[in-house]
């Protein structure tokens, strides 16, 4: 079976699908300067993005993964992530604290049914 | 395809099943106080129930992210995730040390077949 | 349907084959004395292997998860990755710091259709 690809990059594609999957590179702002919440709904756009470049949307996500710069700011980020979800049925998710690049405050991995 | 859901709740669902995969949320203690092999034992229990709520059990169990809030504890998780395995072949992991939230020493987040 | 394994240890099996899907462990070097880049060749040589073993390549990796133990050298760890793709469109990717067993650099962690 074929695999493709989205936004190929020297090190990694934006996001490859194959067999009715799509698994998408860990997604971090552009503004590294906004706070939590808005660069988490920042993600939360480019997500969307590329779901729709695929021909799917947010309400088919399976799994994702949150990875913070700060624990503590977790209830910043769910609330970007609650707005974002508008209702629709979330997937299983798992967040927690690592050590980002420079200013990068939340970085988000999913993978997604098309 | 159909995405089912186990325990839906606002920001995230206790496991997604899509095309005979199980994908489950981190998960972790109810009794914070425990030191961490206690914790692991009551987070493989609430992986059994809900592989048991999907028809599945822990012997198909694909894929497991143990996050630790101290991986010089890691040995203590290990005799936990061993007694459990009780000689069942055990999935692909990886374990590595991340911030949890406060008291929270161990999560784990895996994928299984149904 | 059933379950195939690679390399089944006590705590994890080296790899874990489901429905044209292969999911590895977490891999680190088996040299802890070597630097970043060098640690990431002796993974990615290892990665090679499995996958070779279960009748797959780098080119079909889907997904890949990396552990650094110190960002500050994730261009060292780009190093070895860019030169093993050696022109091979590469997966999706998530390349995140956190603490390791001592000693280890990095750890990577990989699915892979087969």
């Amino acid at each position: 079976m074929e695999i493709e690809r989205i936004q190929v990059g020297a090190l990694n594609s934006r996001a490859i699908i194959y067999n009715g999957i799509l698994y998408m590179s860990g997604t971090v702002a552009d503004d590294k300067l906004l706070p939590m919440k808005t660069q988490t709904e920042q993600i939360l756009a480019k997500i969307d993005a590329v779901l729709a470049q695929a021909g799917t949307d947010k309400s088919r996500i399976l799994s994702a993964t949150v990875y913070l710069a700060d624990i503590s700011k977790k209830d910043e980020m769910n609330e970007a992530w609650k707005e974002w979800l508008a209702g629709d049925r979330p997937p299983a998710r798992a967040a927690v604290e690592v050590t980002l690049t420079p200013n990068t405050l939340v970085e988000i991995m999913i993978c997604a049914a098309i």
